[in-house]
C-alpha cells in the first residue's frame, strides 16, 4: 500500500508558499483463484478480489500551512478486481479532510470507528482474506446504524481527534460522530432523536517491540432488525510483542446490546491470537480465534472457531504471492461462512453447526 | 479550487510536439459542522459536506495543437465528504470536450446552461452551503428536463459556443442542447418532439472594478410535475464593483413557466443584493435576497426572504476555516427550507408560512 | 489513446528500486453530434459520446520486478461524456492485475474474452461508432451469463494466460473464466453447476505488412431468454494487408447456441470487408458487413446488412475530427438499429425488415 506520488515536482513549482505539498494516486489491485466451501452447499470456484489486502483506489494529499500545520485530504474507495468495481467508484473506505498541528489532527469526515482501530491493526490479516479474523457484528440481527446497513467499522459524519505523533509511543483517538435525526423525532420503540449518534475512543502505547492498545464505542439508539432500540457498545484490546522473528499478536472484542423497553440483551466475545514470522521475503501467518455467544439463555448457542494459516511471498515492496487455508467451525444453530473475499466467492451459510473451509492465490499489486 | 498540475514534467518528455500539454487532478474536499432548524421540524445538528466549496473531484487537460489552437477535456464530479460519496462517483458537474482558437471555444458534452452562468457568478457565495442564494427553479411543480429531473443549472447534450478571451472584457456564450427525442413523438398534454430542447445564452462585461453580465434560457415543452407541457424560460442579470476593500454585488432572476393547451403559467423573480469584504487573510459575506411569486391569482402567496453572513479565513490559498449562519422566513403558503448543504443535513420544510435557519463551521481544502 | 504518464519523476525518486515504474492516468473524451434514423420511429437528433474512440477514465501502471519480471495492473471504465457519467465511474472495462515475465503473462480479472480479440483488432472501426461492426451477439433471445446480462465480449472472473511478445509474430492467449456456481447446484432446464463457465483462446501471426488471426469461446450451460440452457460458442477469424497506401480487412464470425434439453439450437455468421486508407493527416474508412441467420428452419428471416463511410482528420496524435455515416438494412423480421453510440442516440428498432441510418460528426480527444 506504498502510494505512489503524483506530480510532487509540478506541485513545488506551481506553489512555492507550499513547497512541500503532495498529491497522492494509490492503489491495490489484488486478485486470486479460491474455493470456498459450506456443510451443505458444497463448494464455489472462483475469482477472488483482495485476498492479501482489500483492492481499492484512492486520493491523498497533504498541504503544509507552516508553522508546523498541515491540512490533508484522503479519498479511498474499495475496488472489485473480478467483475471491474461494476457497482462503481465511491470513497465509502474513508473520506476525510483534516488540520493538524502539534496538538494532534482534527479530522472530519466518513473514517474508521475508533473501536475498530484496534480489531484492524492486531489482525494479523488487515481485515482482509481467507484467514482474517472474522468480525460477526451482527450476529444478534442487522443493526440499522445512521439510517444504513449495520457496521461498527466505519463512521459518516464523524468529527475525530487525533493524539499527534510526539507523545513518547502513546497514540489515540477521541471520535463523535451524527446520527443526524431531527431534534423533533417523536420517540418510539424503533424512533428516537439520539439514534445512530456515536462516541468512541482508542489509547495505546507503541515503542520498540511492543504495541498495545484498545477501543471502545457506542452507538446510541440504533434499530436492530428494524425492530426495536438498543445501545450497541463494543470493546477491544489488543497486543503484540516482535521478537524479530516471530510476532506473537493477542487480540480480544467484546461487543453488548443492550435492548430497551424490555427486550433481549445480547453479548458476543471474540478472542484471537495470532503469530506473523518473517524470513527472507517471505511471511508466514497463523490465527486462531473463536466467537462466542454470551447471552444470557443463548449462551454458547451460537458459537464459531476458525483456524488459518497463510504465506506470503514478496516479490518486491508493492507486489506479494500470497497463499491462504482457513476452516471455520459452527457450534449450536450458529452458521457462518468464511468471509473476507468481498463477496466475491460465496458457497452461502453451512448447515447449523456445520463448517466452512476455504483456500486461495493470489496475486497483489499495491501502487 | 486552484488545480494541482500532475505530471507537467513527464509530459513534456513524452510528447515533444505538445510541450504545454497537461493533464490536471484536482478536488475539493470540505466538511463541517452545522445546525439546521425549521418551523414545526425541530433541528438537526450533523457533518455537512461542501459548505464553503462543493466537494468534488475532476480530471481536466489540455493539449496544445499549435496555431492558437488547443483541445480541452474537462470531467468533473461531486464528492460528499460526509458519507464517502456513497452514491458513487460521476462526472455530472462537468463532463466536456472542446476545441479553441482565437475565435472562441466549442465545448460538447454536459456543462452549467448558458442562463445559469450569472446566477453562479455574481452569488458572493457561488452557490453553495449555508448563506447560499437560493435557487428555487422548481417551485411551481417539478420540472422534468430530458427526461430526467429538472434543471436550468446544468445541461447534458450541449453544444456550446464561447467567445474567446480578447475582446476587451467582453465575455459570454451561446448554447444549444439536445432533448433527443424521436421526430415520431406523438404530440400530446405531455409529450412532444421539442421536449427538452434548450437555447440560451449569456453576454458579459469585466473591466478593471467592474463586472456585469446576464443570461438567458429556454427549456422547450418540459414537462411539469408529470401532468402537462410548459415552455420553461430564465433570464439573469448581475453586476459588481469591487472597491477594494468592499466589493457590493447586485443579482435580479427571473423564471416563467408559460403552460400550454390551457395550463396556467408560473413567474417567480429572485433579487439579492450583497457584498463581500476581504481584510488580510479573512473574508466577510453578507447576501440578503428575496424569492417573489409573481404569478397571476397566487402573487405573494409563495415568496420567501433569506439573510446570511459569512466569514472565511484563508490559512492558504488552498485552505480556509469559514463559518456561515442564515435565515430564511417564508411567506404565505411557502415552506423553503435553507439548503446548499448538499441535501446532508435537512431540518426537513418548515410549516407553511415558517422559518428556516442553519449555522455552521467548516474547512474547506482544494488540491 | 496515447497514454499520459504521470509521477514517473517523482516516482523515480521515491522507490529507487523500482526506476522503471510508472503509474498512468489516461483516457479518452468523444463527443459529436448525430442523427439516428429508422423505418417507423422518425430521426433522434443528439449528442453522441465516443463516436470515434470509447469515452474512457483509465488508471494503469508497471512495476519492473528485475530479472525479466513485472507486475502491473489496469482500471478502465466507460464514461459518457453527453451525461456526465451519470451512471457512475466503473472498470467494467478492464480491470486486472498481471505478472509477466519471458515466458509470457498471467492476467487476473475482468478483460476481453479470448473470442472477442480478433472481432476488435480487425473492426476498422475498433467496435466503436456510427460505422463499426455491429455485434448482435444476443439476436436469439436475451443471455444470461455469470448471472448478468449476455456478452461475450468480456469476462469477469477470467484468468488468462498470453503468449510472450518475442514468438517472431505469433501472438495469442488462452482463458478460463468462472461462472461461480456451487458444485450443489441441482440441475434443472435453468440451471447447472456449470453455468456461466467458458474457455477460449485465440492465436495469431503478425509480421510486416500481414496480420491474421483467429478466435475461440464457449460457454458453458448459460440461460438464454432465462427460459433454458444452452451452451453457447463463438468463433471468429480475421485478416489485413497493410499496402500503406490502403489496408484491405476480412472478418469472419460465427455464433451457436446448442439448445439443451429439446430445446432449438440458433446460429448465426457475420461476414465483413473493410478497408482503411490513410493520407496526410487523414484516414477514410468503409465497412461492409452482413449478418446472416443460418439457423434450421428460420435460415434468412433475420438477416441484416449494413454499408458505412468514415473520415478521421487527425489534429495531433492525441486530437481528431471525424465523421461518420452508416446505413443498415434489415431483411424478413429482422429489425436492428444503428448502434455504436454507447446508447446516447436511439431511434428505436425500425419495423421488421425495415433500415437504419446515421450520420455524425464529432472531436476525439485522448489523453
Amino acid at each position: 500500500m506504498k502510494a505512489f506520488a503524483i506530480g510532487a515536482v509540478a506541485a513545488a513549482a506551481s506553489f512555492a508558499a507550499a513547497a512541500q505539498s503532495s498529491v497522492t494516486l494509490f492503489g491495490v489491485v489484488d486478485a486470486g483463484v479460491a474455493r470456498v466451501s459450506a456443510t451443505g452447499k458444497g463448494h464455489v470456484d472462483g475469482l477472488m478480489t483482495g485476498g492479501n489486502y482489500t483492492s481499492r483506489l484512492g486520493f491523498r494529499g497533504v498541504e503544509d500551512l507552516g508553522g508546523g500545520m498541515a491540512a490533508s485530504f484522503w479519498l479511498e474507495g474499495e475496488t472489485a478486481t473480478d467483475v471491474g468495481t461494476s457497482a462503481g467508484l465511491n470513497f465509502v473506505r474513508r473520506s476525510t479532510v483534516s488540520l493538524s498541528g502539534r496538538w494532534g489532527e482534527l479530522r472530519l469526515g466518513r473514517d474508521y470507528t475508533a473501536n475498530y482501530v484496534p480489531f484492524l491493526s492486531f489482525d494479523v490479516y488487515g481485515q482482509r482474506g481467507i484467514g482474517t479474523i472474522e468480525h460477526f457484528a451482527t450476529a444478534a440481527g442487522a443493526l440499522t446504524v445512521n439510517g444504513a446497513a449495520a457496521s461498527d467499522i466505519r463512521n459518516s459524519n464523524s468529527v475525530t481527534y487525533f493524539l499527534p505523533a510526539n507523545l513518547g509511543g502513546v497514540y489515540g483517538n477521541l471520535q463523535y460522530a451524527f446520527g443526524e435525526r431531527s431534534s423533533s423525532t417523536v420517540a418510539s420503540a424503533t424512533a428516537s432523536k439520539k439514534q445512530g449518534n456515536y462516541a468512541g475512543a482508542s489509547l495505546g502505547y507503541a515503542s520498540g517491540p511492543l504495541n498495545i492498545g484498545g477501543g471502545y464505542g457506542n452507538f446510541s439508539d440504533v434499530s436492530r432488525a428494524a425492530a426495536y432500540l438498543t445501545d450497541y457498545s463494543i470493546g477491544s484490546l489488543g497486543a503484540s510483542y516482535d521478537f524479530g522473528f516471530i510476532k506473537p499478536i493477542f487480540l480480544y472484542q467484546t461487543e453488548r446490546a443492550d435492548g430497551k423497553l424490555g427486550q433481549p440483551d445480547f453479548k458476543f466475545d471474540t478472542i484471537a491470537i495470532a503469530l506473523s514470522a518473517p524470513f527472507g521475503a517471505s511471511t508466514v501467518r497463523a490465527t486462531y480465534h473463536s466467537y462466542n455467544n454470551k447471552t444470557a439463555g443463548t449462551a454458547g448457542n451460537n458459537d464459531a472457531a476458525k483456524l488459518s494459516l497463510g504465506y506470503v511471498y514478496n516479490l518486491s515492496k508493492r507486489t506479494a504471492l500470497y497463499a491462504d487455508v482457513a476452516r471455520l467451525r459452527n457450534k449450536g444453530s450458529a452458521s457462518f461462512v468464511i468471509g473476507g473475499l468481498g463477496g466475491s466467492v460465496v458457497a452461502g451459510a453451512p448447515t447449523a453447526g456445520g463448517t466452512s473451509t476455504a483456500f486461495g492465490v493470489g496475486i497483489r499489486h499495491s501502487f
